[in-house]
């Protein structure tokens, strides 16, 4: 039997890891690192880094894979998702099979945490035979934006809306919430707004040494903010980054 | 010069505390730890467990205090919220004040996350005088319902919306998402909902030994849940949960 252990690793911070991550990678047999290319090296690097940092068994085998790349020309946005899931199915099948005979525990790091804006609980419903699935949560890019702004997500009692860059492009602000938190933003939705009386915070990088964060009405800082982004997406050859805007009445 | 650390601990399971929160706590001078009644005593038990089983450090002491009750029979909600936490930041001082000099660091071990429908920025930001405040984040009981039931939080690409059991009771389902998490709900707003085409994921509990999840179509698990949940309650003399709903086109 083959048990699968997604395990969120938070979003930069080493010391984001939770103690259950730090059991689980351990009670490992082999540990999976996709490489998505020179660009996002970094996050690659992180994963070694965790590895080499809390690893204390020697009984847990790193391998390395190459990950498919999605094919962003497909014009069905879902196929072209789909058709991915699949091909990262068949990756992480024949990493394992070549790694172990048949059963054992494998283990994947996952950014974040697995449940949020992450296809690692989709892929793995596709494996065959289906494997066990445990899911340590992580911290979250979301929470490390908060906590870096030492800001409340919430206001007291009220809703928040978590969406991303191209929901908000398309559909502008929601009518359920006065929060709203953008995800997976490939640009700057945020200026597709009318800014009067929105509020920004804005994180990249979150976390991780190169962390940058800017706050303020978006009327004035949302044109420092598009030319921050950037200018440092330039300097490090990617950016992930993510914002709360918020609606004063 | 004070300085605060607001440490998210996890929703119940020690293992959630994170590396950095583990490092949080045992920089602290002092770690405040708030009683609310015997009724939740199992919450100030979690805080007392954690900070045996991480602390390492002889400098920190630890000083238990009994947290102001807010005044339920208070007509104006929100003056209700206000006035208690005046009176929860009158305490933090007065117990802050008869354990130290002046200046040090000062930790709260905060249930879940910091950002998330705390109370305790707020309250922080009425000390006089104001402290430095630093965040650690936390697995919120949101990331333990989705890892219990190993469910995606949101749909591929599509937003979701947090919310509490009042709102959702006095205003429906929201018009601009098929996925709603719901906090704070002393009862069972879901039952106010029309349960077709519903489907729900809950969890009492979660993260500690006592933990409950159930999950299904609404119409048929709702009232199973509204049942377990009321024997739980008087079984334990409280409950926390929370729970996922999603509506399939």
């Amino acid at each position: 039997m083959l048990a699968l252990s997604l395990i969120g690793i938070g979003c930069g911070d080493p010391e984001q890891l939770t103690h259950a991550a730090t059991r689980a990678i351990n009670a490992a047999d082999l540990v999976l690192i996709p490489r998505k290319g020179s660009a996002k090296s970094d996050l690659a690097d992180l994963r070694r880094t965790i590895c080499a940092d809390v690893l204390t068994s020697d009984n847990t085998r790193i391998a390395e894979f190459d990950l498919p790349v999605r094919d962003a020309g497909e014009a069905d946005y879902r196929k072209g998702v789909d058709d991915w899931h699949d091909a990262v199915a068949a990756k992480w099948s024949q990493t394992i099979t070549s790694h172990l005979e048949g059963d054992g525990r494998v283990a994947l790091l996952i950014w974040g945490d697995p449940s949020l804006y992450d296809s690692s609980l989709r892929i793995a419903g596709r494996l065959d035979p289906l494997p066990e699935i445990e899911v340590i949560p992580g911290i979250t890019s979301i929470q490390a934006l908060c906590a870096a702004h030492a800001l409340p997500l919430n206001d007291i009692g009220e809703p928040f809306l978590v969406t991303t860059g191209r929901r908000l492009r398309e559909g502008g602000w929601p009518v359920s919430a006065d929060t709203v938190v953008v995800m997976l933003d490939g640009g700057t939705a945020f200026q597709s707004l009318d800014p009067v009386g929105l509020q920004i915070w804005w994180g990249a990088y979150l976390g991780m040494p190169d962390q940058i964060i800017m706050s303020g009405a978006l009327a004035e800082v949302g044109p420092r903010i598009a030319a921050l982004r950037q200018e440092a997406r330039e300097r490090h050859g990617w950016i992930m980054d993510c914002y709360i805007l918020k609606r004063r009445p």
